[in-house]
């Protein structure tokens, strides 16, 4: 028999800390539920105070603050039960916990079960296990609650729900994106619906955090695994749908431009939720700064993306053309400072120092630095932020200048390979119209640090290099392991101790959107004095 | 009756991932030990793969490595009882564990029981949870191992154990240093020791990781908790002490010189474990750079440390003199590096862009990340670590140049209070004779990037300001406790947004020493995007 009710998935950006605007939004949200006579609406994770709080949590009068909020917001509530992610305090423990509110109360609470501490996780660190596989009913049909990783578990709380009669389970989450996750989600959550029988509603939270991004796509499966409703990517939606609605075939977007959104979503979040507008990119005539510009127009609009070329006396005309050119399609404001002046400085001020010694990456690093502190004076005075433009390989391979290309606010492509940066440029932004120009993404690599210089001389062409780093940062294979899957092994050993070596810098790196299984960032925790090699 | 043994407890420095490296250190001291009659040797925890591994310990080939050398050294240990922290293994799950080893065999292996998962800890990121109570015989004796965090719980291991009969128990630690933790940590050693009736051999490591200094102090307590004999502090040692010894009386460090020293040794093992020998630091004239450059003499050598000063229009003649006064004390060489013209072209090439804006922090900021790449050229030229020269009170506020004085390698004085680097200088370093000229540490602190610039025209005074950011920052104090506490309310809350909104300056910040009970790092993880405030 199928249970009759009429379910609503509030997929909120909800902002970490704002408890405030956070509580109204949820309010909102609950009201235009009602509106919509749903019986129920629920709300994703900690929806209250954002996720992941991280050391906010340490905070005795943030966790007080969040229960006054929830106490407040359960007043307002009649009419619908409300199901609202919060943090909940019994003695001196905190849970991650859901609200069941209802007339005017918070009628139950559950507590999550399997606190995830692996990844960019670190739950444990903050929260208490919960005990009580809780079972309330709603028009007198039996339901459940699983907090995100709960449901991931074959015995997690959820067999034990099903046992005691549940028939509808609100998974309620915060789970980050990465490519191909998705797909995994919904395997896991139809095999559960089917497993148990019930119908699960899984809401998922949307928007930027940090190094995060939340894609939402919230959906609803019956207790055949049937997917009878689905929200948007990457947008804030209240999806409404009766448990007897029919099949909904999900409008799901294609691979690439779902990496596309969630770069947008996490940079658009980045700046709005820090307080900034506009972004200034330090344009050099390559795809990685040409993606970046493109990606920063599609979060900010155009009026907010500053670009500035900074040509020296090895930056080629092909580039200052095809800045221009980007710039202009783009419809971008486009700064020019030339560095030549400043560097020949430099090397005067120098002079007495380096006098015979051999030119060398130092001269290289000089007029990457240079660049950065025009970038962040520009950032300084007409409060912008900057956007460093290095990508996942060059970040692996410590490719960049530690306060040269690397400086900046964020990293959009920070977790983007370069075989990735091209395919996003010729397959989503030039998908209808020649956006980057064609030049720009057919020349050969080149830092122009120097006279012909390519990335080439020092990296690995990005086909090779880019399935080393995947196996070796992404999956820790071994270099025995990737040796053997055809890589000629003086090059593969080269890769990984670049890898390795390089790890200070990426610490002193700007955060980024994570896109792939592991990212750099708190996905990776390596230490920087390491002397482990394998033998 | 006293159990009667001869315990040797090798107090070693070892180096994360170099497990090749650690087992010919620990068979050397295993080696010393047997030479001093030791009926057994007592390793620190995790010895040979070094403390902590973090994500190294995701790698399959890390953990088959350590495996191998746990087996290899096991067969060199004859004529003596070995105690060696490793990694375990068991089906897939990895221990954080200790090898008990004679006869050439390993004869029984502990699993920590207790994974601490708060503050710079993650091993529950990691490991399983040992649930064995070890007791084993030495000379027919029963002894147990606790290992570090186990023997802070009054329910731990050692409960059981000594209700097996267990007489003397070996406590295998990582204990990192911060001020006022050895005596907690020897107090509830003792405690433990008269709770339980047991001789306690409490072995630390020591040596610096990264952001972590160990401090060695490793000691032995008999069953009546009274300290029979005690290793240094900071160094290396083989400490070789029967259970029946008299009483000693531990030769302590006085507060100060256990800081101070905790600076040298992990700025010492950060520089040489990452293969430097030399260190550059810009020298301003302040009190800052002249400690950094003074705990950096005594860590490297006066021939490893080079000072630059690096003058511009803003510079008094008092900077230049006590500089070069300073650098003529401490016999290390000093360059000099004018901004000046560095400086007047990169106005010049910014006038287009700025013309009609009013000079602002812009300016001072793109003096200070001159001196930044003038250091960084100076590192890359002559490969040494730039040190930054940032203490904890400026790191706190922000009161700092992202790429300029933030620029570096690693940070001394990240996690000193002001008030603390003057007591250091006056009270260390200038203990016996002044090194550190007088007029440095009395004239008031000032960045000289604009005209008779003072820090406290945007900072309070370091003695109120500091206090503050102990109550915020270490003990997540309340704004509301801190205003309690008779601090006034709009500077209390004008310094604790200053630090909630300078996080992003702190994530591109260099690792720095930990001496206190929390230090920004790994110790504690806020979020950036944070729109948290106190009501």
């Amino acid at each position: 028999m199928k249970p009759n009710l009429r379910i609503a998935i509030a997929q909120i950006n909800a902002a970490v800390g704002d408890l405030e605007g956070n509580a109204e939004k949820i309010l909102d949200y609950i009201n235009s539920a009602k509106k919509g006579a749903a019986d129920i609406v629920v709300l994703p994770e900690l929806a209250l105070c954002g996720y992941p709080p991280e050391d906010l949590l340490h905070k005795k009068i943030f966790i007080d603050q969040n229960l006054k909020e929830i106490k407040a917001l359960a007043r307002k509530v009649r009419g619908i039960t409300a199901i609202v992610g919060f943090v909940d305090r019994q003695k001196k423990a905190i849970y991650n916990a859901a609200a069941v509110i209802a007339d005017g109360k918070i009628k139950a609470v559950y507590h999550k079960t399997h606190l995830p501490n692996y990844g960019v996780f670190d739950e444990k660190r903050y929260f208490q296990e919960g005990r009580e596989p809780l079972v309330f009913k709603v028009n007198g049909i039996r339901c459940a609650i699983n907090i995100c990783e709960d449901i991931w578990y074959p015995e997690g709380p959820l067999r034990l729900q099903a046992a005691k009669g549940a028939k509808i389970v609100f998974v309620i989450n915060a789970s980050p994106y990465f490519m191909g996750k998705v797909s995994k989600r919904e395997e896991i959550i139809r095999h559960q619906a089917v497993a148990n029988g019930v119908f699960i509603a899984y809401t998922n939270l949307v928007g930027g955090q940090d190094e995060l991004v939340f894609d939402g796509q919230s959906f609803i499966t019956d207790q055949k695994g049937r997917v009878i409703a689905m929200a948007a990517a990457f947008k804030e939606e209240l999806l409404i749908a009766d448990t007897s609605a029919k099949l909904a075939l999900p409008d799901r977007l294609f691979a690439l431009e779902e990496v596309y959104q969630a770069l947008v979503l996490g940079l658009r979040d980045y700046v709005r939720k820090n307080g900034f507008k506009k972004v200034v990119i330090g344009l050099s005539g390559g795809v990685d700064s040409a993606l970046t510009a493109a990606i920063a127009k599609d979060a900010l609009g155009r009026e907010n993306v500053i670009g500035v070329f900074m040509p020296s006396m090895y930056t080629s005309k092909k580039s200052a053309d095809d800045s221009l050119e980007l710039s202009r399609r783009l419809g971008i404001k486009l700064y020019k400072a030339p560095i030549n002046g400043i560097y020949r400085a430099y090397l005067k001020g120098l002079r007495h120092l380096f006098d015979g010694y051999k030119k060398d990456n130092t001269e290289e690093n000089i007029q990457a630095r240079i660049r950065g502190n025009i970038l962040m004076a520009i950032s300084n005075k007409f409060r912008c932020l900057v956007l460093a433009t290095g990508n996942k390989s060059e970040v692996s391979c410590g490719y960049c200048t530690l306060y040269g290309d690397m400086a900046g606010g964020f990293s959009v492509l920070k977790d983007v390979p370069k075989t990735l940066v091209y395919k996003l440029s010729k397959l989503v932004v030039n998908r209808h119209k020649e956006v980057i120009p064609r030049s720009i993404i057919e020349r050969p690599p080149t830092a122009e640090l120097r006279p012909n210089q390519r990335d080439t001389d020092t990296l690995p062409p990005y086909d090779i290099l880019d399935p080393i780093i995947e196996a070796y940062v992404e999956e820790d294979k071994s270099l025995q392991e990737i040796v053997k899957a055809r890589n000629r092994k003086p090059l593969a050993t080269k890769v990984v101790s670049m890898i390795d070596s390089n790890e200070y810098k990426r610490r002193q790196a700007s955060p980024g959107v994570k896109i792939t299984p592991k990212a750099f960032g708190k996905d990776r925790r390596m230490p920087i004095t390491n002397r482990f090699v394998e033998k």
